[in-house]
């Protein structure tokens, strides 16, 4: 491999001669060896779209002339169309500021612009990393915000659409089941009956819940703190710069961002993913259940639950032939306990900022994204391989409700709680039916029974 | 002492002869010997609420006379008034459901109100606790309403003012100090200046984000579970209730309730509170940022940072005379700790529940509840007896930001990134001034350097 | 109520008369109104043991005379049978070091000891709060130490035995069913037979590693801080002072505790307890899988598994007459979820000690102690009332295992993977059984398969 | 491409010819495409230990030929030394008991083990995944059994070592620093003196607590789960293979492991981990602590505590010319983090066994595996970057330690606390020195007070 010498302010370093990157880039890769987690592909790309559009800005304010933008705006493009993506090589655990991630931008565009431009960057950049790449901007404003723009992006591209997409499942479900009376659980004990479809749009409102927390939970972290510069005064930044950015990003990317404001705020704190991230964690919790539902309800075949049948997508096992597992719900609340662990992370970083700036930016954002694509990936996997093709097992469920001694509780307003808690308990302990005991007791006639314990009658009020 | 014989489904059983409450809250005292933490009375509260407001509906359903009604809602009104307090003695760590503290509040209300309808429930109950008080309601319908009330009361009444007046004390010194320019830190390293009104607007900033991120948080619980009875059918209940219920609440609250869309999801789902508690997470993390700065900030008195003086409020030390330390940051901190924690235990609760019941409820609600209080409680301390009483320590300001090496920060409009970085480097080396340096150096004049230089100028944007 | 004036260096307060604490504790209750959480008891006492065993160390050293030892030692003898129970009010959320507990200690010793000598300690002490019962001490030193000594002895008097209890009825429960073979399952799916008594012997050996994981994780608790006094240099202590505090502390308590060897990482670091709050969720985390498959092995009694019976110890429900729910296993899961949120409590607070000192103190104690209660009690509830109590339904555990597909697995070695999956799919498919299968399939004759698939042969290795 | 059709028992699926793996491996990439995280190459590196020690055992016991043996052990030589990495694709995210992995081994393995016998594994495989890949095994016992060879191995070869660099590099700055008396800080505020070196002495005692705990929590670890295949019973292994498969990978690795004494908790429990992770999450807590310490002692240059040098290692601003931050620290902290939400995930995942198995494997060993490889790296670096390179600055130290009032606290034992506190306070509102203000009060002569108050003398305890 050949190399060429670079330099910055702390000095020379060898750069092998096929990179982009130049002398702070690989300072952090020789000094940050930690780990195999690169900074997030969707927050480079982010990156790309502010370093475009502060191009863009910094021109119509008359500092950055028209050549130069051009090369920057077509160097960030090439960015976004995934062509330089073996040039951003740095870890997450870097300075916490991820200056040097930043600075991986500024070096790659001012390489690849100067290119662009018909010179070559090994013996003399046209483009500038700090002084026109990174002009009238702070890692401390940049990164922060792409990190907002990474998070609204990945937000409303991936995960919206997945859960929307798992939550239709859910509702037709919902409305497939909509006659199959069953036997209600709780405590994991038998209760009143309630339909399958009843169940089913438990589940969808939940997921509809999640939709509009995460959703409204977005508005915060479209604020974004580009015109704060270093320590949120604006230094070396036009006073417009803020709002133009705002509104190119907004144009370019076809989403809604503003101007953060108060800039010591947008650098310092991080309440905007703290709180995101918490909505997120919520449809974490609501997915958990969800899946777990789903495989209990599916166990068996013949020793669990079974009142659902679930697609069998692999063998289940490496020893017991034939064994089929509930193998997407598994994913999915092993997705889960990761959200749960990633919000830890998250919070904890937020709550150490110091002074004018944060420097758990790279750790927030690491967990923010991962936590984001998982459960997006994991709710199309959940989706496409399981709940589309859950069935209803009718002839279980029917035995289950006729067995049910839960169906007592039609009686309370005909004998009171007492009474109906004697039947209930004497046809457990003879092994008896409901309506033999009921009988037998002389708390009610055949036909009274009758007329009061109708499963298909218990699953809604009654005037 | 003397005592009654109690009876249940399950049985006899003795009770103390003064106390109202009956067969189920004595079976769970004796069962549930666990920790020191009774049923938050916040809940307790709630759940009079509850039960008055259902007593009300009820008898305009046709379902409940008139005199029966007039009881239990007078015995709900002595619950409020904090008269019964001793009655409510069961642990958090009890059935999921908290069936035993709903039955807790039936028992004791059926008791109390046969009193005032001239009767004696040690011999016979006038009003019954689970045909009377308990309703057209289960367990699984009460106990989360009551958490619902609970939490949005003690947010609007407690968490929100408290936090209103930390904000209004952390303005007042944004605008007292904003003519005090000081030096910058990121990384806790020296950075450009900012006013240390600046500072503080960052601080009130953050603290209104919450505001509104906790307040929006609660439209989820404001939606209330009851009607939905035992599996969320609303078997035995009538099919208005939920929405009568939900107004009445609202009624004598004076506080937004709505019936929940959804009784499965309301039943089996806390995504409410798990958004929530992330909502306040977020500001338990901006709080421990606020208060470390405070603390770091007035660090010294002689060998720390010391740009401001917090409030003397006690002795610092039982062996070191004449210490004073930011005691009221310490308690913020460590409420924040615990406020995570809580956090942890809220989501995972949230996260298990099974079928058409999640059984962590009690859980869930008394972590909740801690944060709330711990918050509201931690900010009026903080507010009171230290943020009122901040001053700045205008010499030891003015000594750092005169001594600054970022001030060269400026320059780089004019000479360059470099050629600042050179200057500051050399003055750092040579334990010099950035002018002298400047002008050592050739890069500017002394009058240069004067111009391009003013501290009170990098303190906003320039066009 | 009467009033004195009490005097610290802070000026003077006003105390109620009947209280034996002064300004200090005074002013701490004044200024901390936060939260209902009061320093824990077990704390209180530990403190007691610590200041006891000071005094007799500083007599032996020659710096305090014996009619004060006398009369400290006899005060804190009555703080440890409980008589001065409410003469240390102060909240958890003070200042981070504990030292206003300290004072309150040391204040309530030297007015009772003053009384002891016959003195008035309203007018005037004889023995000196900081000079005689803080003699030596510093509550940087002495309250870690009684963190320290508090954890030691509720692990070893509390939390050990009921886990030992728990484990013994567990391993009754092993030996009792072990020739009771069922099905087991993995993934909730069916999966070869293991016997109920193996199943438990998983339980009892999970909670014997736990055992072994808090004992062996006390030995770093053992280790005492005190004779560091301020920083760790042990300013103001006698040379022998931590060694011979850590023998007496050791003769008085009957529990062996050590100096720690470095007195700076006593002060400032709290590893043992983190490391220690870890072996306590790992408990935590067995327990809820053991409550967990208690209750759903247990589940139904008709629509659910069944497997087991559990006690039933009251009603389950106020609207579902007769209902009987898994509430022991209820209240242990929740305890588990609050183990988990306050093992982040203590992390998180053990991780932000700043130089010589760590100010998370109390929130650490206070989260670990509440921990070890919880699981303690809740353990000894679920023994008492739901596993000495545990029974096997014969009937359910038989029918299941003959029903199973799984025992096919028995194949594997005589006609290969592949042919035995085979056979489960079809009988599976055709609701056959596996016999009628296999030789439907022509895979083996009827003897053959009787030979080779024996359940009851199903449950250990063979040769 | 080109490809071939492989069978399993759900039926046929294409695989690109070039691939060694076969059907089951296909169907979970397909199934499973979730996240950017493929099983960690450790765990791959401890399934090929483990299905080559099992095929040597296997041997020995008489099951597998030598042919095949030689196969596998040299297929899982190549695996080991690095050859196929590209042959194990498949996600975290995927069956929670890691059976596709565990198949994914068996089916490369096989493979290769075809060709290495002369075969073509594209048309018939000569060694079989299952029957002889797979013998005597379940994904039950081999994936837990992967799970504790991989973490005992990257704790001790990774971790440890690791740790004892990064402590022996402060241990030489304990004894380089062992004569700078400096000013202690608690509370943040000044407090008494001690050396720099007893400041570094915590640092490496508290890295040599967490060496040991770290080290006893593999105790656990070291228990292997092989031989319990299916659900612990044993079936279809011999009843030696688990001691015999622990001694040979024992032999193998030249690490200690031994056969767990049940196997039932073996398979459904992760308490080992759960133990061990929760000895990893001490060591981040107190490298949070230590690494805060030193940017905090560094900080400035001119406008922080600058107790401290460490490396200058690149440009630490974009905008703020010769700026140098504290970057190593700041990638430990964030690290400590990501351990801190690791734990979350695992203790979580730990805690969701359910009956014969536990199904949260993948994202518990994916957990740990990170927090162990982060920790490792970010001590090293901190250590190459930061810690060696450490230099106290003598000038500010002594500045400090002059002009401190806490040097009073000397005076205790001869004029008292409460005139000490006097001195202290009256010097600090007159801006004055001690020594004036004690001579000015009257309370000690110039003398005596140069003779009491000398900082050197109060760093070591006094008889």
């Amino acid at each position: 491999m050949s190399f060429r010498i670079e330099k910055d302010t702390m000095g020379e370093i060898k750069v092998a001669n096929e990179n982009y990157w130049a002398a702070q880039t690989q300072r952090s890769l020789e000094n940050f060896r930690i780990g195999i987690e690169k900074m997030p592909s969707e927050l480079i790309k982010a990156f790309a779209v502010l370093k475009r559009s502060l191009a863009v800005v910094n021109n119509k304010l008359g500092k950055l002339d028209a050549e130069k933008t051009g090369a920057i705006v077509q160097a960030c493009d090439e960015i976004l169309s995934g062509k330089l993506s073996d040039q951003f090589p740095l870890a997450v655990w870097q300075t916490g500021s991820g200056t040097q991630t930043n600075m991986n931008l500024n070096e790659v565009i001012a390489s690849r612009g100067t290119e662009l431009l018909g010179g070559d960057f090994r013996t003399k950049r046209l483009i500038h990393p700090n002084d026109h790449v990174n002009m009238s901007q702070s890692s401390n404003d940049t990164f922060p915000t792409a990190m907002h723009i990474a998070a609204v992006t990945e937000v409303e591209d991936l995960l919206l659409p997945a859960l929307k997409r798992l939550t239709e499942t859910l509702a037709k479900k919902r409305d497939e089941f909509a006659d199959i009376v069953k036997i209600g659980r709780t405590h994991l004990q038998d209760a009143t009956p309630l339909t399958l479809g009843q169940e089913f749009s438990g589940y969808a409102a939940m997921l509809e819940t999640n939709y509009t927390q995460i959703e409204r939970s977005l508005e915060y972290v479209r604020e974004l703190a580009i015109g704060g510069t270093a320590v949120g005064t604006g230094i070396n930044a036009h006073p417009k710069l803020g709002v133009m950015a705002a509104e190119e990003i907004s144009a370019f990317t076809e989403k809604r961002f503003v101007s953060a404001p108060n800039k010591f705020q947008a650098l310092t704190s991080h309440d905007a993913l703290v709180y995101a991230s918490g909505a997120v964690k919520s449809l974490a919790a609501n997915l958990m259940k969800i899946a777990n539902d789903i495989r209990w309800l599916s166990s068996g075949p013949r020793c669990g639950i079974g009142e659902l049948r679930i697609p069998e997508n692999e063998p289940g096992s490496s020893i017991m032939p034939g064994k089929v597992n509930p193998t997407q719900s598994e994913a999915v609340t092993m997705v889960a306990c990761q959200v749960f662990g990633n919000d830890t992370a998250i919070a904890f970083g937020a709550s150490q900022g110091n002074f004018e700036l944060n420097v758990f930016k790279p750790v927030i954002i690491y967990n923010f994204l991962q936590s984001v694509r998982l459960l997006a990936d994991s709710m199309d996997s959940f989706n496409e391989h399981c709940a589309v093709g859950i069935e209803a097992n009718r002839d279980v469920i029917e035995g289950y409700l006729k067995n049910s001694l839960m169906l007592v509780t039609a009686l309370n307003p005909y004998i009171g709680y007492e009474n109906a808690a004697k039947i209930a308990k004497t046809a457990y302990k003879e092994n008896s039916t409901l309506k033999e005991t009921a009988v037998k007791l002389g708390l009610l006639t055949a036909e009274e029974f009758e007329k009061y314990v109708i499963p298909e009658e218990m699953v809604t009020p009654k005037e």
